[in-house]
C-alpha cells in the first residue's frame, strides 16, 4: 500500500487539509476558513476537526500517517513550530502549531514555507515532475520564488527561504520595503501594477489587465512594463540557476501566464550561454492545491 | 591513513598538479607551462611527467589514489572527458584528457569546471570551510561564480555550470556577448574597467585602480561604477541564495577585496529581509591553489 501524509495549507483566508498519497493523489480533503480574528486556539480546534474529518473520509488511521506537513507563509520558527507572521496571520504569531498536532495524532509534524510547499507539490504531481532543477516564480500580491535541486528545496543562511522576488531588475526603480530599489516585486507584483493603474483610474491590477486586453494604451504600457521587469528578472534567474523548468504560479502569474511565458521566451531567445532547448517555461498545474500537496510531499519524502 | 587524490588545475598559461590529502594539505606539487601551442599530445605527455613527479615526491602509489580531478575552464564534455574550450585552450578542443589518465594510473579521473573547483577547494581548506551554503564570485577577465549547497556544487540544466556573472545589474548598461545588456560582467570585470579607463589614457584595469588610489578623479569614478555594479549584483545574489558566506576570488577580486567587501557590506546593511549577521563576506584564502585543491576534493568526496 502507498504511504499517506496529511498536507495542510494555511493561508490568511482559508486553510486546506488533504490526505495525500505518495503519487500525489488527494484521497480526501477539507477546506475551512482561517478566521484568524477568532484567535489561535479556536483556529487550532477547527483545524483538528478538519483533520479528523479528512482522516475519516480517507479511511486512514492517524498511526499510519507518514506525518503532517503544514505550509505556511513565513516567517515562522521551524524548530519550535511557532508562527511569527503577523501580516497574514495577525494574532496567531508566537503560537506553536506543530507540537499540539504531533502529540494529538502521534506523528511527525513540520512547518514549511508556503512557496516551498507549492514547488514540492508541483514536483510530486504537477508541472515540475521529473525536473532535476526547477524554479517557481509566484506572482501575486508579492513575488516569491522557490528552487528545487535534486529533490531538495534550496534554503539559505539560518535555514531561511531565499527572497527571490527581491533581486534587482532596475537600480533606478522604486524603493521597496526590502531596502532595495527596483527589485522584481517592486516593479511587477500586483500592487505595483495597481499603483501605476490608479493614476489612470483603474481600480486594481486586474482592471489594468482587463483594460490592456480591451486595447487601452495606458493599461497596455503598464502591463508591458511589468512584463519587461519579469523578462529581466527571469534573465538573471536563468543565468544564476540554469533551471530545467521555470514555473509561473500565483494568482497573477497563472491568470496571465501567456504574457509571462512570452517575456521569459524573449529572455531565453537571447541567452546564448544557456544550453539550447534545455529550459522549459510552464504554468503551475496544481493551482490552489499545490501547497497542500507539497506540504504532504515533504513528509512522504522523509523530511 | 588519510586518503589522497591528485588535483590538476588546467589554465591557459600554467597547469598545477598536486597530491592533496583529505584535510586539504598539499603533500607534493608541480607546476608546468600549458604550452597549448605545442599541441594536446605534447601537453598530455608533460602533464603525465608532472603527475609522476608529484606521486614520487609524495611517496604515493597511483593505486592508492582516490582519483584524479581536473579543474578546467569550460566548456567541456564531462562524460567523454573532451575539452571544448577553444578560447583559453586553443588546439586542445576535441581531445579527451580524462581516459588516458584514468587508464595510465588505474584510477578514476574527472573534469570539473575551474570556478566550481576553486569553491570546492575553499570549502575543504579555505575561506568557505564549515559553510552549509557558500557563494564565490570570481572577478578577473570575466566574472564567474559558483555556489556550494550542503557540500555539493549547484549545477543547472544539462549538468552545466550556471553563468552567475551574467545576471543583469542595469538593463540600460552595455551589450555583452551573453546576449544581455548590463550584466555584472559587462560592468565590473577587468575589460569593462579597462575600456572605461582607455578613454582617459589608462593602459589597463590595474592602471585604473592605481590611479584611483593615487587620487585621480576619473579613475575613482570608474572604480566606483564597477563597485556599484558589484553592490547591485551581490544584492541580487544575497536575496536569491541567502549564502552564509560570500567569497571574492580571482585576480581583481582578491587584489581589491577591500573595495568589494565594502560594496557587499553596503548591500547587506540595507537588506532587511536577510537574516541579520548570518552572511559573511570574505576573501578567498587559497589563491591560485584553490582550483588544484578543489579538483582533488571532488575525488576525495566520492565525486
Amino acid at each position: 500500500m502507498s504511504r499517506v501524509a496529511l498536507g495542510v495549507d494555511i493561508g490568511g483566508t482559508k486553510i486546506a487539509v488533504g490526505a495525500i498519497d505518495s503519487a500525489g493523489a488527494i484521497l480526501a480533503r477539507q477546506t475551512i476558513g482561517t478566521e484568524v480574528e477568532a484567535g489561535f486556539d479556536a483556529g487550532l480546534a477547527r483545524l483538528i476537526r478538519a483533520i479528523d474529518a479528512t482522516l475519516a473520509e480517507a479511511g486512514i488511521d492517524a498511526a499510519a500517517l507518514a506525518g503532517i506537513g503544514l505550509g505556511c507563509p513565513g516567517p515562522f520558527d521551524e524548530t519550535s513550530g511557532r508562527i511569527e507572521n503577523s501580516y497574514t496571520l495577525p494574532g496567531w504569531e508566537g503560537n506553536d502549531i506543530v507540537s499540539p498536532l504531533a502529540a494529538r495524532y502521534g506523528t511527525r509534524a513540520r512547518l514549511v514555507n508556503d512557496a516551498d510547499a507549492a514547488l514540492l507539490g508541483e514536483a510530486l504531481a504537477g508541472a515540475a515532475r521529473g525536473a532535476r532543477i526547477a524554479l517557481m516564480l509566484t506572482i501575486g500580491t508579492g513575488i516569491g520564488g522557490a528552487v528545487l535541486v535534486d529533490g531538495t528545496i534550496l534554503r539559505g543562511a539560518a535555514g531561511e527561504h531565499p527572497k527571490i522576488g527581491h533581486l534587482i531588475v532596475d537600480p533606478a526603480g522604486p524603493a521597496c520595503y526590502c531596502g532595495g530599489r527596483g527589485c522584481l516585486e517592486s516593479l511587477a507584483a500586483g500592487p505595483a501594477l495597481a499603483r501605476a493603474g490608479a493614476e489612470h483610474g483603474y481600480a486594481d491590477a486586474e482592471a489594468v489587465f482587463a483594460a490592456a486586453s480591451a486595447g487601452a494604451a495606458p493599461a497596455q504600457a503598464i502591463v508591458a512594463r511589468g512584463a519587461d521587469a519579469v523578462e529581466t528578472g527571469i534573465w538573471s534567474l536563468i543565468h544564476v540557476f540554469l533551471p530545467e523548468v521555470i514555473l509561473f504560479g500565483g494568482g497573477i502569474g497563472e491568470r496571465h501566464f501567456a504574457l509571462y511565458r512570452e517575456a521569459a521566451g524573449r529572455a531565453l531567445a537571447r541567452a546564448v550561454l544557456a544550453p539550447e532547448g534545455a529550459i522549459r517555461v510552464v504554468k503551475a498545474a496544481l493551482g490552489n492545491d499545490a501547497g497542500m500537496v507539497g506540504a504532504a510531499a515533504l513528509m512522504l519524502d522523509g523530511g
